[in-house]
């Protein structure tokens, strides 16, 4: 393809809207255009992009033999009633009546949709197990759309949805598709996506894996350990405080605190380690607004999400009125808090002599022994790890938190859906059983960011060449040059004859502006065709990384270039591990 | 792929809410799935189909250069404000709002949304003629979906979008475009696919065309002329009545004519000819509620998109009430109606002695010569063309009204969109023009029916091998028996490898239950391996559609298979035309 038929403009200046750099290189280059809040056009090249996404996709979900169907976009509001999701999802579920009036939504996944699928085909243990998937339109009514394709409203995305008939068989399968997203993210170029532990959430007690690209402009938090290799996300990471070495047990004695409103102003004044301190944070139901107050280790935080869960319920953090009889900021444990959920972190358990709130306004209270003060309570893992922290899993204190782009996850589903929408299969002994489920999520404009994310310099992306929108850029220097034009013509022909895919940008521009477009298309191969070097026999060639710099011979360009491309692609493929 | 893995039923019984064969064919062979009216989900059968077909309608969207891009399905409604369409389109148009109360609406074609996307790009014109498409799923709120993928609310349609800054140039695309779609559907394996002149409708005397599949389950009707090849859709084509052997010119007289209320009865009555008869048929305008009365010849129809066109503006069948002054069943044209819009249809001219209303109960002329009793008058044409009738390029009598299935329509949009969203470009003179836009569309799911309708018969689809879900249906007729075993699998291996797609039938069920399923799922190529045949070293081989049956050793089953294969592919392709 000619680069003046390519339509979509390219330009220098960062948008000012754009905070992270694959954002900025999507709209600059010409791969996105905006519609509305979230919503965006594709123009060619990033079409082209998710395009190869979606095979690699194909390809790896047929060879775990998932098989491609189609669900539509518009779902009848009844299917979601019948799971309860119409209910339980919030706003991001988009809803709306037909011209009859019937209540309709645009899905956001599809589970409902796989379970009508196959209710009637499933309803044997013969069928079992089956997997299928489709490339689909998704739309979520996201409360704030960001960063171009990583957040978006609409998208594109795998869903894949298995079904089996013992928690074995379907763990046996969730490791197979936890494979074939690897060889996905691997064959797509970013080999450095790591798995990690997630929350189950509301959901129940069940395994689910997120991927995630550890990239600084991420808005993910990951946990993990160098020793180990342990991965996880924050909310799956049990936190393990070091209480080791603390000081010994001491009397309980109350003291006057003036002025200290923070745990750490309060260990200041009276000289103790905030290590050796315990502080409240306090948090309402959303449904009863019942205070929660949660005790924990002066120097950690309160985890939302894990206390969610372990409440089974939302919380808010709290409007302390007077009538409560809570001391904001001097709230403690050594006094029943009736009427009030209270929480023990794990990370008080352990402490001799602790500081803490005495519930009284301008009044702490240090020494405090949980087991001789209190009594017995049940400790709770309700705080957030942090870098340096013990690892759950080798017990090394090598515990780094780093940023990343969630690229997919999985999700072993249970009965949650089968059950709540009656699909039954018959086992071979005649009784009637419920199916076990997964379901297998990648987004696939998302997947293209982000490895335009993790894969760029100052300039544009570097298109990994499996994913490339081309694999060859090739840049006519001289347009008014007759010799020139007439071998980069001839380099554009038997290239395209050689079945190589190649933008040919024949523009009479100067250098600097073709190569800056050149670098916003970061298609891997670049191919240089000027006088100077031609009149040598030769041509100038080179990777977008500049990995490869080299003049070659006019008679070799095309040879070589094969070469390079296939070179380009066994150095990505060398990096995918097997099937499974 | 084998058969006991295929997700979906098939099954006998035809479902009574099936009108068509390929809706009850692709419910029956578990090709599509109902999930609410006018929405289905597509099994793995149909998704092969759609995505073979989306494959040759790229190939043939790229070799016209146009260049894919994806449009969200979600829209702002402000876009569609700009248009002006938010407001004209009817209740097709789903419209909703987000979480923020932002009107949005769920895209049915894409016109704006492609104003949109290259507003700054197409701002100067060195960047034309360009063009542009998608496949992407549309929403259309249809009043009454049917016909299973044939007119479903859902679908996934390929539009393309091409802009030009003179008429000439948008000509001479529109016929590369017109030749990509007679291509798209001969690949598809309905060379029998005809384009007739459609009705450009209230957008303006624009050129547009409409791919019609002729087959008699069709909901749209035909033109065709069998002498010179004409064809149109019923509003484009020109009724043109035979009046050379009318009676000579005759007296005005009044005559009673008692208890005749049809022109039929009347002229039946009178001993007179009806194709010498002039009726009324009486509207009213949509908007002031204003008569409209047509006089036409007794024989003919009112064709009322034709009407529509004519007046500009939307009419509905009239309420005669008694006030208006209207004798309805006597209503003749021998009279000022006054406040009425009065046409003269095309059929009236040139008669010599008509038998019409004489707008007094129980009273018609005869002898009305509409020359000399009611002076000049312009005629138009209104009325329905019929099968029999002169043919408006040739002039044969050799009309034939037949019943098709649109599958493509291209339009000639002119400037509605770009100068409705104000989309411009700086000629070289350096003036502002606006360019102009032609529009192509094909919905995707409609075409696989369509192929499925006009490729069937009485037990299931026979799909062209082009987009055939599978090349090959093995069927292994004793799984019991070793070497039938054996050589099955060593077959559906050996193809695998060559690169065929294979389904394999190695159920342990009878033969008229194996052949069942394999004539609904339609693959081109059967291969069975049966015990008595394999004892000759023989296995039996047969195309779907019967015309190949005969037995091939087992050392050439491969081979033969594949030259099979072969020639489907080349009976089809010998049907292509050349690109142009």
């Amino acid at each position: 393809m000619k680069l003046t038929k390519l339509v979509g403009d390219r330009f220098k200046e960062r948008p000012s809207d754009c905070v992270i750099d694959s954002h900025a290189f999507c709209v600059r280059g010409g791969y996105i255009k905006y519609v509305a809040n979230g919503i965006y056009s594709l123009y060619h090249p990033m079409k082209k992009i998710t395009a190869k996404i979606e095979k690699i996709i194909r390809e790896e979900m047929d060879a775990v033999d998932s098989q491609e169907i189609l669900f539509p976009v518009v779902l009848p509001g009844s299917l979601w009633e019948e799971s309860g999701r119409f209910d339980s999802v919030g706003d991001e579920l988009l809803r709306f009546t037909d011209r009859n009036d019937t209540s309709m939504v645009l899905g956001m996944t599809h589970e409902e949709a796989a379970v009508q699928l196959v209710k009637e085909y499933g309803n044997t243990y013969t069928k079992y197990p089956f997997s299928i998937y489709q490339i689909q339109t998704k739309f979520r009514d996201e409360a704030r759309p960001r960063a171009g394709l990583i957040r978006v409203r609409e998208f594109t995305m795998k869903d894949a949805y298995s079904f089996h008939t013992s928690q074995e068989d379907l763990e046996e399968y969730y490791d197979r598709m936890a494979n074939a997203y690897f060889r996905v993210f691997e064959r797509a170029g970013i080999p450095q996506v790591v798995a990690v532990k997630s929350d189950s959430g509301m959901i129940g007690g069940s395994v689910s894996h997120e991927y995630m690209l550890l990239v600084d402009a991420g808005e993910d938090s990951i946990v993990l350990c160098d020793a180990c290799g342990y991965s996880a996300n924050m909310e799956a990471a049990d936190t393990i405080a070091d209480n080791a070495n603390c000081s010994p047990v001491s009397e309980l004695k109350k003291m006057h605190t003036p002025d200290c409103k923070t745990i750490e102003e309060v260990c200041g004044y009276l000289g103790l380690p905030v290590e050796e301190s315990c502080k409240a944070v306090i948090y309402q139901k959303n449904m009863t607004d019942e205070y929660v107050i949660v005790f924990l280790r002066g120097d950690y935080e309160v985890n939302e999400t894990k206390l969610t869960n372990l409440l089974g319920e939302k919380i808010h953090p709290a409007v302390v009125t007077e009538e409560s009889g809570i001391k904001a900021g001097f709230c403690g444990p050594y006094e029943q808090h009736a009427g009030c959920t209270v929480i023990y972190d794990k990370t008080l358990e352990g402490i001799n002599s602790l500081c803490c709130g005495a519930n009284e306004v301008d009044y702490h209270y240090v020494g405090l022994n949980i087991p001789r003060d209190i009594g017995e309570v049940e400790y709770h893992d309700v705080s957030k790890i942090r870098t340096g922290d013990i690892c759950p899993v080798c017990g090394k204190r090598d515990i780094r938190i780093s940023r990343g782009i969630e690229v997919g996850n999985i999700f072993q589903l249970g009965t949650k859906y089968s059950s709540a929408m009656n699909l039954t299969y018959t086992d071979a002994d005649g009784s009637i059983k419920t199916p076990i489920m997964g379901c297998y999520g990648i987004g696939v404009g998302r997947l293209a960011a982000s490895v335009c994310e993790a894969c760029h310099d100052d300039y544009g992306p570097i298109w990994p060449i499996t994913i490339a929108p081309w694999q060859v850029h090739l840049c006519l220097m001289r347009v008014d040059d007759p010799d020139c034009k007439a071998e980069a013509d001839r380099i554009y022909d038997e290239l395209i004859k050689a079945g190589v895919e190649v933008i040919y940008d024949d523009r009479n521009v100067r250098a600097g502006a073709m190569f800056a477009d050149a670098d916003l298309l970061g298609v891997p191969v670049r191919i240089m065709v000027g006088p100077k070097n031609l009149k040598e026999g030769m041509i100038e060639m080179a990777t977008r990384d500049k990995k490869v710099q080299k003049l070659v011979s006019k008679e070799d360009i095309i040879d070589e270039t094969k070469m390079l491309i296939s070179e380009l692609f066994d150095e990505i493929n060398a990096k995918v591990r097997p099937l499974k």
